[in-house]
């Protein structure tokens, strides 16, 4: 996606250990007008899906799936996650390795909120690794919901989680697909149609 | 407002010590069709108001800021909630004291974000002893930012927080405020006109 691609590029840090800092327009300032565009964007890939739900995670994954929602016409469920023991009520959960944070974590959804009538988009800002993903698609497994596909904003190529998704037949669909980068030679996209 | 009060009566649930679990519609699950007339709410009460962004936290305020943003067509600052003490580059923070959970924890804001020529609404989903609104307003004051108020969706009136931050001089619109909420008697709101 053109749009999103130059604004990675103009606004966009590439940091040592693969970071990619988008903070000012995706995960920590927001900017709206594009997560509209994002959006729209989402809806166009999934539009031969009939999709219930969207599901995504706290805290950074919610913005955009709010504003997709808006076009699919569903409700968002986030995951929350959890680093007590006090979880109240039933709850689906799965083990989520984190790659930014270099810990491991617990991500719940409350079985009110998934079941199997539902056909489930899971929206997120990254796919690095893919282990959050990987966590979500079990609650959604979990829930003997149906997983339509996941829609990306931001996804790091060079790392393994796309391809190890799409491999277990998951449809992955990301709107910026990193090829490499680095600090000297900027940021290769890989060319989508 | 009308739409939310019954909305809050039909799917709220009153649980001992205080919790009112709206999950099914507003901080697990997210209605979204709800929350565009929430947002849309927020923009008449601060309609006299020049808003150049909205700050809120995370994670469950996230979503109906962003909604909401669509209306004052301005990007959203969420703060986020640090557990580790890794916080990399110039941030303001706060220290906020949890009701829910029972502990103290720091939020921060990039300073990139926040700036003197910012004017600030903080948006949140609930307003109970005001902890939270004082973090993020500290925020603000720390970037030499207007803070023009604050649009809650939920307060309790009954706990001090709405209070002492009008008795601050903070404007704080709320749509739903309940004066008392018990599981025999249900939940009496606050007229509002």
């Amino acid at each position: 996606m053109k749009l999103l691609e130059d604004r990675i590029r103009r606004d966009g840090k590439v940091r040592a250990g693969n970071i990619l800092k988008v903070d000012s327009f995706l995960n920590h300032q927001m900017d709206i007008d594009l997560f509209e565009e994002l959006g729209l964007e989402f809806k166009r890939r999934f539009a031969d899906c009939e999709v219930s739900k969207i599901l995504t995670i706290e805290a950074s994954g919610i913005g955009i799936a709010c504003i997709a929602a808006r076009y699919f016409k569903v409700p968002v469920v986030f995951a929350k996650k959890s680093k007590t023991k006090n979880i109240a009520g039933d709850v689906y959960t799965a083990k989520v390795e984190s790659f930014t944070h270099g810990r491991e974590y617990e991500i719940m959804v409350s079985k009110d909120f998934l079941g199997p009538e539902d056909k489930v988009l899971i929206i997120d800002d990254f796919l690095a690794n893919g282990n959050a993903l990987l966590g979500l698609s079990k609650l959604v497994e979990d829930a003997d919901a149906t997983l339509v596909g996941a829609g990306i904003v931001i996804e790091k190529a060079f790392q393994e989680g796309g391809k190890l998704l799409r491999q277990k037949g998951l449809r992955v669909e990301s709107l910026a697909i990193i090829e490499s980068m680095d600090e000297i030679n900027g940021i290769i996209f890989r060319r989508q149609d």
